[in-house]
């Protein structure tokens, strides 16, 4: 199994904005509902999330998973990383679990039909009609999967509290770029700054505002490595900057240390 | 709501096969499975098929999933089209639900290690873990979406007497090339085979080995269409042939209506 990713080289998003970042990234997801046997039913959704990440779910009363909500309000959704890898368990993904509600005052669910409509803007054609209803997720417990060995739960309370990564959803062209036109720099930054002077190959596998996740070839096998930004990224347009300075100050270590410095 | 494909217009794929082709073309799946306080649990997993359907877990003792399903075996397992559209909603999916057990006997047991490893490569460093255990979903009952208003259950007979498609996992490549390049045969096969005089863009959506389902634009909105291949194809080499029969007909029919033959 792959080693997991060091977890004291630098700091890194929270279990809490991991979760944050999935579920604002996508609008889809798996919901767990109970059928009326209390067997657990598993079913494709089209979500958004509402300002503090409560999950908006638009379903048919008809459709089985509308049913089982309103016989039992127990739910879970998973959402699941975008463009997942070819290895599906390497995949970042979350389950938050909790209780669906249908908004009961106008302004809650004016809120949460506002959400809906702008992360599936398909849903204009029957968000109105009699037998859709829209329902909210409180989320109780969220449960972060980054991937072989990085995993951790946190609290209603620090979902809530948390907020998705500005970087991670706009990087996507950065992280391609990266790995299309200089895996040479990204080498020398696994070898330098990332600890991994044995790695020959290193990819990017994603970037946050905190630095990069690459992937690495070593001669023992498939390795991981994490970069710190010099300083914490607030706004996706500093990132070329941001990656040019790692680059930079590789290169740098690395001329130190073959001039003995 | 986008109209659902007119379902008279020559064979479809059964909601069964439907639902073996999702499940053959994919190694990812999201299992719902039933907490300690009977609450529904979502979690991604990696999967594999046996022969008859049954889908192949392998699942750490301790992980929530796998602890739940000791508990409780109940479970339903969600597979979703690869490749997703960008209407979340317009994805084919499925729910495959029943009863996992773990399987008793030497050769049940390595036939699932079988087919998870060759689903799933990266298994092969901790399948044979202490921690981890090969799990075999019986499924009991299959409800298969294809996209808005097409849709249909099929029971746990009919799913194990099914068979994958042979040319739907096949024919991504001759989908995006039709796409690519052949807008304009596309149109035509749309407007005269496929009972649309009124599409103005015809896109492929999928190629089974029935035919072709075509996304519309029209005057009046999105469409859909249903177009038949000739003959029924029993392997992706005669996916050319059969497409371009399809083109030369639609051509033809539309100069025997200009000829007011």
């Amino acid at each position: 199994m792959p080693g997991a990713p060091d977890r004291d080289s630098g700091p890194r998003l929270t279990p809490g904005e991991e979760a944050r970042t999935l579920l604002a990234a996508t609008n889809v997801a798996t919901l767990a509902t109970l059928s009326d046997d209390g067997a657990p039913w598993g079913s494709l959704v089209a979500v958004a999330a509402l300002g503090d990440g409560a999950p908006v779910l638009c379903l048919s009363r008809l459709a089985e998973h509308g049913r089982n909500l309103k016989r039992d309000p127990r739910a879970s959704l998973v959402v699941a990383e975008e463009g997942r890898p070819a290895n599906p368990l390497a995949a970042g993904r979350v389950t938050l679990a909790g209780r669906a509600r249908r908004p009961d005052d106008p302004d809650a669910l004016a809120a949460a039909r506002a959400v809906y409509l702008a992360a599936v803007p398909e849903a204009a054609a029957y968000v109105d009609f009699a037998d859709f209803s829209l329902w909210v997720l409180t989320v109780e417990r969220a449960r972060w999967v980054g991937g072989y060995g990085s995993m951790a739960s946190c609290s209603a309370a620090e979902y809530a509290a948390s907020a998705p990564d500005p970087i991670v959803p706009a990087a996507g062209g950065a992280v391609a770029h990266l790995n299309a036109d200089h895996a040479d720099a990204l080498l020398v930054i696994a070898q330098e700054l990332g600890g991994r002077p044995d790695a020959t190959v290193a990819r990017c596998r994603r970037i946050d505002r905190h630095g990069l996740d690459l992937e690495l070839d070593t001669p023992e096998g498939h390795g991981v490595a994490r970069v710190a930004f010099a300083t914490e990224l607030t706004a996706p347009a500093e990132l070329r900057a941001a990656s040019v300075e790692l680059a930079r100050r590789a290169r740098a270590h690395a001329d130190a240390g073959r001039d003995g410095v």
